[in-house]
């Protein structure tokens, strides 16, 4: 499949040069990003990603200059056009084009693209679990932002793949307190209890791990604990996995040279992965639902 | 005067689509900038500004593929095309465009451009001095690579200019240090000593900073101290002021509700800022000078 992309109000071609040298996403990094996963030509848990792009978008005061409505349609657009089933929206939103200095552009224009490709989850890493290190946090301290400032994500990324691990644990070196992973949130499982870092300024609190927690715990009868937690603590987990839009629940089966419970999937998170299997195959549940058909007929229930 | 925009070989008006939307300096803002100023159309301590220029990329471990001499030349071309005399040439290097995931793409085309814009020094906060502010510095832990991620400097310099501001001073929360200003290095008389934070992974070691300590304090019989101070030390200063490539030497006459000394460019700032201007007019001193012909004319004495 070939991907689909837009910016600006037209479909090009991802070759095309599409973007100004000025654009601040371009000089600075002054933007937002937000990824979208579509099944069965649907897409899962708009609500909540429209939420948090709306929300990126007000802590960096970019003005709002489409609507929900507007990017529920754009996204139902690109998924006809694809014609696939199966896929990723990547949607992203800079502050637009002035000559380069920090002061905010009055007017803003800003610069909405999105990207849609049939990336398919990664099925082995799901089922076989991946290989973590432990990888100092440097990123800035509002890492509940969706921005396109990811520095910090990548070298960490890239420091994990060259200790040949699949992917990075981050720890904030002042505090000890284990952070997230580097394009996901992080969960151990520890006496049968799920603990995840709070939904504070040190992570981005991810619409999956969120759906984890309001929809996926209670009817499992587990117990989430939002607390900070260190290395220590963390090496005496029973089971590990990583939340993302991108790859759902991904188990981790090793952290550094030490093994995670028995080095396989465990129970606990082979629940939480057939629950969220559940869900992305029947869409998320019928509250959220009707809230979206409401937006997407223009009813005013849902922000703008 | 019109600017005169370069990238990757070409030059282009400035309003041109010249980014490809999946540029990584467009998704996560990997890649760094450079900015250098030129005075009688020859570009100041640009030695000192190429090996910025290469620590920085060296620390985001971007390939080389442009030598010292090329982007000598192409300032040279940049300053002759554009007929300033004096102005500004902003250089800014991507990792390159490839289909959006952390992982460095192999093989990697790095994206160069810059531009020159006769942009001159603000003279009246020059003399005047400018009013500062103290925010929290937000930003990652790997400040000293003048990398194009840089929310964190917007967002302050945003802060301070809706407190009435021009300025902000920042400060780190974990150990109440005061780090830099939001485009620029900091520094404070205090007993007729300078105080500036110590170049480590909290501040870019500018290169006005650089020179102040290597060239200008010595002859001037100041004292330079690089440690860390808090904002009960900053406030007793007898003066302050920002060094940075763009404005040269700024007073900082008051941070907060509080004057700095007696509210006006203090004696020990204006020799420095002296002195900085009799380095601008006659250049850099003879040694760095003669690197830089070697260096021109190809000499293998400077890097590559």
């Amino acid at each position: 499949m070939k991907e689909i992309v837009y910016i600006d109000g037209a479909f090009i071609d991802l070759n095309e040069y599409a973007v100004q040298l000025e654009d601040r996403g371009y000089m600075f990094g002054d933007g937002i990003c937000e990824t979208v996963r579509f099944y069965d030509k649907k897409c899962f848990a708009l609500r909540r990603h429209l939420a948090q792009y709306r929300r990126s978008m007000k802590e960096l005061n970019i003005p709002i200059t489409d609507t929900d409505v507007e990017i529920v349609n754009l996204f139902d657009e690109m998924i006809e056009k694809s014609g696939a089933d199966n896929g990723l929206i990547y949607l992203q939103l800079t502050r637009g084009t002035a000559k380069r200095e920090y002061k905010f552009p009055v007017p803003s224009l800003p610069h909405l693209n999105a990207i849609l490709r049939d990336t398919p989850v990664d099925e082995a890493a799901q089922q076989n679990g991946i290989k973590a290190v432990l990888v100092e946090d440097i990123r800035w301290l509002r890492c509940d932002i969706g921005s396109l400032n990811l520095l910090g994500n990548i070298l960490a990324y890239d420091e994990a793949r060259r200790a040949f691990a699949d992917d990075a644990i981050l720890y904030r070196k002042d505090t000890g307190h284990i952070t997230e992973a580097t394009g996901g949130n992080f969960f151990i499982v520890k006496d049968g209890i799920l603990w995840t870092h709070p939904a504070d300024n040190l992570i981005l609190n991810g619409v999956t791990r969120s759906i984890l927690i309001d929809r996926i715990a209670k009817p499992l009868d587990l117990t989430v604990v939002q607390k900070n937690f260190d290395k220590e603590f963390m090496m005496k987990a029973e089971e590990a996995f990583i939340t993302s839009t991108e790859n759902e629940i991904v188990p981790v089966i090793s952290i550094g040279k030490q093994k995670i419970g028995d080095g396989k999937m465990g129970d606990v998170t082979k629940k939480i992965l057939d629950a969220y299997h559940a869900l992305t195959a029947r869409g998320i549940d019928t509250d959220e639902e009707e809230e979206e058909k409401d937006k997407v007929e223009g009813k005013k229930t849902f922000g703008m």
